[in-house]
């Protein structure tokens, strides 16, 4: 294997996902699928190239303009790269007819990229130009439904960050340029984030500073803690804000009424630059088990060395960890030693590095296990291993859900 | 549920995959995930907008200028929405240094979406403006191994398209815009191709008419057959044609050289538009069984029927399909008949239709299985469905392998 490496920049802000960068993501959105089906949401994909004559329908061409990038085709059509699909989706279901209550709710989601054309990209993939978004919207046929729904989505968001397992607050969030009647955000907290966030310890009450400047809790008048913190997901309520200029409506009686919208961002790409931040120490990267892009490296012995004869175990190990469905990786540049692979995997973020070192070509074979996130190191057998893998609470292979529809 | 269909067209050669749609792209993806990773390449993602610079060094910004869509940002920098990503994947590893012919053969694919502005976008998704793609790169240290890699990739080809299971043909191909000097092409065979192959009865020799337009063939000199055909896989040897002006180079000794390439693409919704337009018939949409959205679709009793108390076996059936890992889903739309409900199936191209209908409410409860393909239809009880599922050939939920880098 060549160690490319997680990520590489290619312009300001743009950023390819090299191997095992794509594998934290593709675990990312596994969780993510598997939480959007929970919640009777169902995954499509609209063109990446949005015709600007929506974005005018919505207000947004003007309002946002500046951070759009656009498009023009050979026939002078102009073409929105969305950095978010208010208008696509309003404008698909407009030319879905008829939709009735009985269709609702309708959750529709998708997870790809999205352009914004920031004046200053910064923090890598914190804020990146081109980003990978999960955006699901939902339709109802009120706000009383549609208030529902959205309380059932912040679950699914709660469940979630749990599963990634980095703390995390929710707080009313500011509507900003999406707009709409109620918001919430997901952030975590962070010195190099952006944002302010306003915590009270006293009664849970949180807010973005940006919504109010307050230094007391509005509900129990402690004092409120400020924080620096990474925004990664928000949701918003938006009543009829697109559905109406959009035409997005269902028949519920003889006449068309708007559809009542919700609309729920997860910034996939900016939750792995901000839980390895967290995590990671100068030393060694840190991803949470279940993001890891792989969970067990095993270093094999080096060409030429004593040990070299053991070299075999790297497959029946590799064997007996699929079978256990623990994710793991053999690192055969078998010309580097074993310290330079361990200072790679360590800069990588596997959470466990096992080595066919030394002892390994003993007649009882013994194996070094690493444990990275708690810096111990013990020294076991083939049957050890099993046991020390069947008993820890890391990662299994995720297995994506079937969604029914 | 609300069926809102498979795809749904945007604008001019731009469409919206829907729910059931991108389910038949994540099937295909898995196939391909599934031999890309026999095959030793890993998966990647680039940006997809690449410096129009590096369109510029390789003299392609010229040479196919007009058919690519192009976005300048608020510095006035010139970006390309990639067709293909020659230039972007050189780039990328002209910057990892020292790469050594110890990390070669290196293959790296990505499967994401693509832009050409064609001057006529027609035919649905066989020639859209926005499709996804699968595109690898592979490199090698000099031309008899890159050949040997290429040869390869070709048998994934074979395997792949063996699995979809609709007829194809692979012939020799036109360079084109990509260059190389050996290159080879997938066709499914269709009165509605763009293409024309022509194909020789007697030694299997095969090719594309532009490449050389003859009437009897070159290698045994019997009449070669011509056939209008789609073009859905394309294989390329590029030698150092971008390798060289865009300096990917390796170190065997003390002078780096450079890198020696393949290229090797696959339209994914070209495939997916190409295989139904071949299988299907004027009243029933059909899919290959492995890309089917859903293998089977249970209908459940329209509410107010006599059979309705038969309506909790919907249920107890998809739990027994999901065991035999049988995809499925269940129409409710207890609104509709069952007629409608079929009509919809039919239109779907669901392989096995099961419905709850009148005996099913009767002491020993028999339902009927519908094998759309082949007309049949046989009425049973939950045994026989356990047999029936049993001992089908039908796709078994599509496990994704684990990559092994």
């Amino acid at each position: 294997m060549l160690d490319m490496g997680i990520i590489r920049q290619v312009n300001s802000g743009m950023y390819s996902l090299l191997p095992l960068g794509l594998r934290v993501l593709q675990k990312l959105e596994a969780l993510v699928d598997s939480e959007m089906t929970k919640a009777g949401a169902q995954k499509m994909l609209l063109p990446i190239l949005t015709s600007a004559t929506l974005w005018n329908r919505s207000g947004r061409l003007k309002t946002i303009g500046s951070e759009l990038f656009t498009v023009e085709d050979r026939h002078k059509k102009l073409y929105v790269l969305n950095p978010t699909y208010e208008e696509a989706i309003c404008e698909l279901l407009a030319g879905i007819i008829p939709i009735t209550s009985k269709d609702l709710p309708l959750k529709l989601y998708q997870i790809s990229r999205k352009w914004r054309d920031e004046m200053k990209p910064r923090l890598g993939l914190l804020r990146g130009r081109e980003f990978v978004m999960k955006d699901l919207y939902t339709f109802d046929t009120n706000l009383e439904n549609a208030q529902n729904t959205y309380n059932k989505i912040c679950e699914s968001y709660d469940s979630l960050f749990k599963q990634i397992g980095v703390d995390y607050v929710k707080v009313i969030g500011a509507a900003g340029i999406i707009g709409g009647s109620l918001s919430h955000e997901y952030h975590y907290l962070s010195d190099i984030g952006e944002d302010t966030v306003l915590l009270c310890q006293s009664c849970g009450y949180s807010v973005n500073s940006e919504v109010l400047n307050l230094s007391s809790c509005l509900k129990c008048n402690n004092n409120l803690s400020s924080h620096s913190a990474i925004e990664v997901g928000h949701t918003f309520l938006l009543d009829t804000k697109y559905s109406k200029p959009l035409n997005a409506t269902f028949l519920d009686g003889p006449k068309p009424k708007p559809l009542v919208m919700g609309c729920f961002g997860l910034g996939l790409t900016r939750i792995i630059a901000a839980v390895v931040e967290i995590l990671s120490t100068n030393e060694v990267l840190r991803w949470p088990n279940n993001l890891a892009p792989f969970n067990v490296c095993i270093l094999t012995p080096k060409k030429g060395s004593k040990e070299e004869i053991a070299a075999p175990y790297a497959e029946q190990i590799f064997g007996i960890l699929n079978e256990l469905n623990v994710d793991t990786i053999i690192d055969d540049r078998i010309h580097l030693t074993i310290g330079r692979r361990m200072f790679d995997a360590n800069r990588t973020g596997y959470p466990f590095i096992i080595v066919i070192g030394k002892t390994a070509s003993n007649q009882n074979p013994m194996f070094e296990i690493h444990d990275v996130k708690n810096s111990t190191r013990i020294d076991t057998n083939i049957e050890g291993i099993i046991n020390y893998f069947n008993n820890q609470d890391i990662n299994r292979e995720i297995k994506q859900n079937e969604a029914v529809v």
